[in-house]
């Protein structure tokens, strides 16, 4: 996507320097900080401390971090290789033999990397299961990066089709405002920085910009970590759309008197039934959307479907984490980058980050096979392939009960 | 209320200085600094800078900042005698008469301080209107000191009121609870720093605290000033009052999960048909109250409601403030006040400060004479005296389209 004037993804692999580079997302939006990870070790900080964020992006980054396992491998046995020559000793390492229990022990690391993230868990056994069919150490090196590379392009191909589909509804409420601005809100940040390239909620909108439709975003900020003011801001501003940010309590507001046409999220997780579980305060978005008439769509690849579960609020389990992320609020003073105490050194926080959005709420699903509405037969019907019964030759899946993150 | 074992309040004339004291509130809860108000623009500053805030405490000082007019006369009086009697020349003033000119011009002053707060209107005219009715300057001042205290005493009263009034709600689901804690949500700040003693919506809960019923308090943050998490949160603390900071997003996630037995919310303005405006993100929460069946209760006292309006939505305009309130945040940082830049220096923000929650919405009222469901009928059988044809005698009110703020 476009960051003043370069094309740029929160993932890339640098083929001059044979790099797997991110962006360190938690620096921006007032410095843009690439990082290069060269060790699993360094993998597993930037998905654990959150230099990556977004299921899509932790699939895509346990993806190439197969891959960076197995170049890290490479290089230790090079150095031996080296070493016993100036020692003039054997070594007892074939170095042209595959170490599966090496490749393991480092996916294990790296799925423990957040031991929540079922994309994490999908993106690194892809690539492990494909490195495992080579015999011999260079082919699964160059096999694992070409199938991380593949999950990566699929990645944005999925959100390039979910931005196509979800054109066509922005397309439509431009026509009947005459090509006055379509005000979109969105929610927290389901944006490329979380999914590779175009994002899932804002991809209907990159795609309806970059077609010349005029469109106008209100940002949420989203407390606590603020992944709207932070992030899509960023994005949407280097992409020259045209965005307001507010607070979180505002949008209720403006659907009240006809400032928001349309609301798009992303999702972290959701039903078969159409239950929608995203970033803590999409509920109260879509109580004001029914209670204002607006249409509410939900943007998500169909791999976030859980289609094991049906009542999003009794099955999905929402993380609670650290209190001090509501407590302190990190932004710029005086040049640098700092976290303000806001309340009361003594008073206790609790933070919730999911909510749960019940189906009767979402008007529809904009995925990357088309467009369907938030019930169970609508979604199947979009799905068929994902009917228990046509899975039934496969495994029982063990996703029940597992926390999003 | 109680700060540190001591009684406080958010203003007060303190005898022995014959001074006004305030908190400065801007500066809570990391910094309890008191100041004196000896001149009107100390008064004006105090007002405008949002040293206090809170429609009745805007009253209150306004109320004092008379008093505080014809003291400062007094002691310009009195320097100029001295000067006088120094340089043995003849005065064209006579000491013992009032300055109606003064005194109206001063009253005009105080009045911009906020040129849309009705209740800093109500607390400068009445007192005014006392002080002129004297015919010696001396007699003014003791009047206008007299009168000012009134307002602040009935200020706390009206307040105990509705504290007495809403116990029995809080009491009937301690009850209900086998006396397990009363899980209250509250927005924004409508407690004793909003409003000399108890506050509004805060006034049943310190009363039923006070009265041994366990009660825990869900405080939202309240973006963007945050008074929910830093005054809200300090006044429960220093009251030993359980509480729990939580971002606005949580509570919709909070009462799908049975966690909030009861909202209570403030009100800047109500119509006699029961619309509410208020702190931004109200009309969220009373949503979700009414998706789970949650009693959403407004407290405040009769002087609230605007009887010459209906129609919450159409007719009270909603002041937008300054965007930077939104895009910085103040907190403490290395000891010191600060404030950080969270969003992109070049990203726009919109900041409406209030919204207007539907009567349909909200369970009853909380006010001084009682507790009323939210309806014309119900709420006009309780304020029989408001009637529009009771008040035919008055002139017509002018407040229509004033902004709230």
């Amino acid at each position: 996507m476009q960051v003043d004037g370069k094309v740029m993804r929160p993932i890339w692999f640098d083929d001059a320097s044979e790099t797997v580079k991110i962006i360190d997302q938690r620096l921006l939006p007032h410095e843009l900080v690439i990082e290069n990870l060269n060790t699993v070790d360094e993998v597993i900080r930037a998905i654990k401390d959150m230099y990556v964020r977004g299921a899509p992006l932790i699939g895509a980054t346990g993806a190439l971090g197969v891959y960076v396992s197995l170049a890290q491998e490479n290089k230790t046995r090079e150095n031996k290789t080296q070493g016993n020559r100036t020692e003039k000793s054997k070594t007892n390492t074939d170095n042209t033999m595959p170490d599966n229990e090496y490749l393991e022990s480092e996916c294990t690391r790296l799925k423990n990397a957040r031991p929540t993230a079922m994309n994490l868990f999908w993106g690194v056994d892809r690539v492990r299961d494909i490195a495992l069919r080579e015999n011999s150490h260079d082919a699964r090196i160059e096999a694992a990066l070409a199938e991380a590379l593949k999950v990566v392009e699929e990645e944005a191909v999925n959100c390039r089709k979910i931005g196509e589909h979800g054109l066509d509804i922005i397309k439509e409420i431009s026509r009947k405002k005459n090509r006055k601005p379509v005000n979109i809100l969105t929610h927290c940040n389901a944006g490329w920085l979380a999914c590779v390239e175009y994002g899932t909620a804002t991809a209907p909108i990159y795609t309806a910009f970059d077609n010349g439709i005029n469109v106008h975003v209100w940002v949420d900020e989203t407390r606590p970590l603020n992944q709207g003011s932070r992030l899509t801001a960023w994005e949407l501003g280097k992409h020259g759309i045209n965005h307001t940010l507010i607070t979180d309590n505002a949008g209720g507001h403006l659907m009240q008197h006809k400032m928001v046409d349309l609301v798009i999220v992303g999702t972290d997780r959701t039903t078969r039934a159409g239950d929608v579980a995203n970033k803590i305060g999409t509920y109260l978005k879509a109580l004001a959307a029914r209670d204002n008439n607006i249409p509410f769509y939900v943007a998500l690849p169909s791999s976030t479907f859980d289609w094991n579960i049906t009542d999003g609020i009794k099955d999905i389990p929402i993380e609670e984490r650290d209190p001090d992320e509501i407590r302190y609020v990190q932004g710029l003073c005086n040049g640098k980058i700092q976290s303000v105490l806001v309340p009361p050194e003594t008073s206790p926080a609790a933070n919730h980050a999911f909510d749960v959005t019940p189906s009767r709420l979402v008007t529809g699903f904009i995925t990357e096979r088309g467009i369907c509405k938030a019930g169970e037969d609508e979604i199947m019907a979009l799905f068929p392939d994902k009917r228990p019964d046509k899975r039934s030759g496969k495994k029982p899946d063990k996703k029940l009960n597992r926390k999003i993150k």
